[in-house]
């Protein structure tokens, strides 16, 4: 053999193992981790939960939902209701996952502080000289003291002092970018990053809001932790552990034990000299004497930041913006600096599903708001008149975690035995999760019902047992008549007895009432018009 | 309604579901999400599983390999084998984790509901008169109750009825493709995705089929569940619980409980008004009474089905149809929906890897079938001649569920102590798992060995100890000179002992044998003809 | 300082966080799969890590990071540190998980195979006719023996040693490339691929290797395992399981177990005919009498192999020749086999962040080297003067384990509770980790500090508490206002006290000494010297 052949010989065949390695390499997964918790008892019983633990704070409350039926640590979610008092300011936190918010009711101002991202939000001094002589004001009051403190660290930190008053003078502020949001919209919260809400509204502010645990970004155990950037003692009610028996007993102790902001932890000269701030003013944002909670009241009437002008920008505009600001930034790609993190679902126009008399769902995954593919998950909304039909249905590749935020409908989910897990109403306020792969049904009660779903992925599907595109629908008819063990024309009528409906169907009126309307005609959001 | 444009608005609103499957299916990982499951065990000894629960049906039955070392929990899949009779049907259903089967013996068709996409078989009534007649004749024996029982449900009920007659008259059915399987054929299955199988041939259809519990797809827990579209009682077979020790004794208790579809659990009333069936169509379909089990016999001689007129379509005919039927969806992008399920890795023209005197190896992986990128699973197909040696190898980003399907072979697989952890016969209808990194050899018995190797990832790699392209080839001769303290010849030898053979290497007697062969030859599948 | 001049500089070092976050962004994830140990004894209580276990070898020793806090399997990594005498040579092992390691002290040869790529090193005989008569001598010296032996064995294997004889006459080595490595490199060595390390310099190899056990690559449990392919009988400190409580402690016992290279788990009959060598050369391959362990003397005054002859090539250059080879193999795509496995972290002048007076940090992320996409790991090096400060902050989505490589800081690390965990010195040989979310703070030591941080993502982002492009800055003054209680003017101290500063910040005379300096100066690698 000689050696040149030789040598060719011996690369060719590598192509196999070189495509798969190729492979390998190549992008990557956007479904979840698996998720390991047990779900041993889902199998059993799944019941409706209400919130168990209230967290109460100067200016609102948040409200925990806590599980003995190990539904949310098997859906590896962790849910709370949080409701901000007007002029309610929730502090800024982070989390080891991410999570969405939907608003319930009333509306407010999020920011969301994505990690390395430039303030896109600046003010310079001459915009506003009045703001400026108040502060100058107030700072003359206050100079004295601080002088006098400082003189006594060196003549080092008098050029600093100087460097920054002169920088006072030429930025007043600057912040990331903020978002207002309404009754309906959904916020997301990646992993990490911190954020605040302030309910600048004239009514409570109410949000729902589900965290991912099991979510690949979270590389810490199955434990829902919440990091406080501000803020002093709580009960650690943002650490919501799921583990077995015993151990979710061993936290409701522990939530009895105090919680401090992060920088509580750290040593008070440590901190002040790496803000540059006095050692007063670092005991201050440790905050261990603050005794407000988690949602302060905002003090002198109302917030002021940096807002563009119109009350509701749009998306555009403040992309535009942001984009100008960042472009100054020599070229970095801003992508995950803009990406939009809230998103109306309550529009009825929007809905991408409606049957007259039925109801509709509108659908909010990672084609519509690209963040969720970093976030990996997605929510519905779904709105269901009287008496409507939820249709039999499984989850392909996702968990939802179902709350109601109006009326209520009698739903069953049904596990891989064909054991009716849960069996119940779910009330406004109310939550169940309806596990991947189980199959679930229902029917909306008198007064109809309306819903908000978060699911585990970005994109989730779900399966119809009947109706359109459904799996009977997908088999041949001879198939089921052998399966079911019914006539060929029973399994047709199986298989399109409802037509062209999806997902919602109309009651058993249904038909009659459809006279009554216009073809046009939409539902106006409003639940539940008795046809 | 007219069947042309109720055809293209089935389609249309499919663009919901296809895009979110479209999704999901983008790019992604292959790589598998970390396996928690303990190993312990395996690290201590692993044994030949032989099935060892059996499940009978009216037409067949079902094999699950249970086991006590945990080597299936630990690479992550549950396995079982299904022997469906001539003229059986597997009854629908679907599982929270993804499956590969191989079959290995047999033919049949296999029926995958990918949810949202369209029915691409159509038969209009036009097409069949006389069946549509005998239909008739059929319907008009029920049709007395039936009428009894409507008219008291008001004159909505009746409209509905008339339109659904119209539209009987005008679809005769419509499903899904259906995919025709014989020996040697592997099929994917996603996760979520109601499959239903058929034995249209002359003996028995046996299949050996792994579910990738551990897979990404999968968030639920280490359970493998099965989700029963139809069918009565049964012991609940498709749910295999991986726990620590005791927990999988009380699993072969909780083996005996009943199970039943998933329809079963949902109210009747509810399902029958969801479904536009009367309740007891609803009744039927729930099977509580249904004492056939799993698979049962097809009745009156065959399951009618719309197929194309040639018994093995390629699949570019397949496609093609597919294609055109879809495209009347608006430019929906079909991928997902044209995905082709089905290869065969047993034609022994079609091999990757061809050893004279040795043997061949066929590897499907995502590059070959590309819904296994979905499935994050490859299949091997080995077959080796009397006496040839499996060299030394380990798998680098897979485990490997090793089944004999013919043969038998001595293997001996190696822990990272050195420790030989399975060193044993396995032996036709055996099962074997090579876990990920072990090493592994063998020698074919005097029969040969052929096996069929399912492996958790889509592009499972391994790495060979010796011969072409081996980790020991890759270091310099002075490095294993020094590392085995042989000397520099002997590290040679080792090196290059082994020339171009790769995967499978000839037995000691090889070279005689090769001289009495033409250079051309190739093996013809049929196992270990001894030289 | 003007405000327009100082809005560019803001954001134009923002490149930094926004690549990292662009590259975590891209299609999507690299972020691990969830890690699911628990963690929960982080929560109370971290401590300083020393290697707890010494394994001693030949020519060197390994200590390995035991623990029982808990927080290296928190963080799902292990830990040792490697030591080579002069002339050693680190045997070839393989592992089930992807590591990172820093060559903290020395230089050395490392040959990575990653399997299924060609041996592109290659010699043939003319090339060298001295070596060849050298071995032609030795080899006529065993013939004896060797041909007594064989002739026993029948006329086929004459043949053969004929013709690999002649082959031996070709070619006379040839292997895949090696690396070159010396102090403060980053090696990658993937999940599955075999490597050595050779000692080919003055003064002892001293390297600190992090597995990422918890890495998606790793598809066995959370135990770190090493494949030895060559030495003989080892205690088995490849092997670190990590479980909860008292398994850790068996684990020490299991620790005295006897380990021994995976080839000696083979039949030795069945090993020597794979390689086609005689049983005698596989006993010694099996090693079951060598007492050398892992780290052995190599004979005759060093290791020959194939070199390209520049001491340090650079990289393009190997690449070239690489490339060159490969391409002879039928336009393969080489991407993975030309895989950049080593880059240097501590040239000072490569430092992507540099605070005059406070010190450096140079990020090795998959940006810089996109092996590490395929490892899901990255690296951070960073450098700080006396008493300079590390800014409080955050790891977003990694763990961090901190290794000292010379110096000492003092480190307070924080839990989500606010509840310090870690508040301590870190001196040089010692490591902590750093939990995802979990913040951290501290201050170098009279010396100075050095570390290098092994970081679970290859995209490994931190979010600064204060400074530039912090969390704090990136909220409207109004919110800390009312957030911590302080004035408005307080507020803006705190956002804007720390200026343009960014990771390490300059200690309080950091004024005094700026004065000192010229600007355009660079701090010379050199640790700690006082201003």
């Amino acid at each position: 053999m000689k050696t040149a052949s030789m040598a060719a010989s011996l690369l060719i065949p590598l192509c196999l193992c070189i495509l798969l390695l190729r492979g390998a390499s190549a992008v990557s997964d956007q479904q979840e981790a698996g998720r390991r918790d047990s779900c041993d008892r889902i199998d059993r019983r799944i019941r409706a939960l209400e919130p168990t633990r209230r967290v109460d704070s100067e200016a609102g409350h948040t409200e925990l939902y806590d599980d003995r039926d190990g539904q949310l640590p098997c859906a590896g979610v962790a849910a709370a209701r949080i409701t901000i008092q007007r002029n309610g300011l929730l502090l800024p936190s982070y989390s080891n996952s991410p999570r969405l918010a939907y608003i319930v009711h009333g509306r407010g101002i999020v920011g969301v502080v994505i990690p390395g991202c430039p303030e896109t939000y600046q003010e310079t001094s001459s915009s506003s000289s009045q703001e400026q002589e108040d502060d100058e004001r107030r700072r003359r009051g206050r100079r004295g003291d601080e002088e006098r403190r400082r003189s006594s660290e060196g003549e080092e930190e008098e050029e600093e002092e100087t460097s920054r008053r002169s920088f006072e003078q030429s930025i007043r502020d600057e912040h990331q970018r903020i978002t207002t949001v309404r009754q309906g919209d959904v916020v997301a919260i990646p992993a990490g990053a911190p954020f605040w809400v302030h309910n600048d509204g004239d009514s409570p502010l109410v949000a729902i809001s589900v965290h991912d645990v099991s979510n690949n970004a979270n590389q810490l155990d199955q434990t829902s932790r919440r990091f406080r950037l501000a803020g002093g003692q709580a009960r650690s009610e943002g650490r919501q552990r799921y583990g077995e028996g015993e151990s979710s007993e061993s936290e409701t102790e522990r939530g009895g034990e105090e919680s401090y902001n992060i920088l509580s932890g750290f040593d008070t000269e440590l901190l002040a000299e790496s803000m540059r701030v006095s050692p007063d003013i670092a005991r201050k944002l440790q905050g261990r004497s603050d005794k407000r909670g988690n949602i302060v009241r905002v003090r002198r009437g109302g917030l002021r930041m940096l807002r563009p002008a119109t009350e509701r920008v749009t998306d555009e505009e403040m992309m535009r913006g942001a984009n100008a600001a960042a472009a100054a930034g020599n070229g970095i790609d801003e992508a995950v600096c803009l990406m939009k993190l809230r998103e109306n679902v309550a529009d009825p126009m929007k809905a991408d599903l409606y049957t007259p008399n039925g109801g509709r769902i509108t659908v909010l995954n990672s084609q519509k708001l690209p963040v969720l593919k970093l976030i990996k998950m997605s929510v519905n909304r779904g709105v269901m008149r009287r008496n409507a039909i939820l249709a039999p249905h499984w989850n392909i590749n996702a968990h939802a975690a179902v709350y109601a935020t109006s009326g209520s409908a009698r739903l069953q989910v049904v596990s891989s035995e064909g054991r009716r897990v849960f069996d119940g109403e779910l009330r406004r306020g109310q939550m169940v999760v309806v596990p991947q792969s189980f199959a679930v049904a229902g029917r909306a009660g008198d007064e109809g019902f309306a819903w908000v779903s978060f699911q585990t992925s970005d994109g989730a599907m779900n399966a119809p047992v009947v109706g359109k595109s459904s799996a009977l629908r997908g088999m041949p008819a001879d198939v089921l008549d052998n399966a079911f063990g019914v006539s060929r024309e029973e399994a047709r009528m199986v298989k399109f007895g409802r037509g062209q409906e999806l997902a919602i169907f109309s009651p058993k009126s249904g038909a009659a009432a459809r006279r009554r309307r216009s073809p046009g005609h939409r539902d106006d959001g409003v639940l539940a018009a008795p046809a």
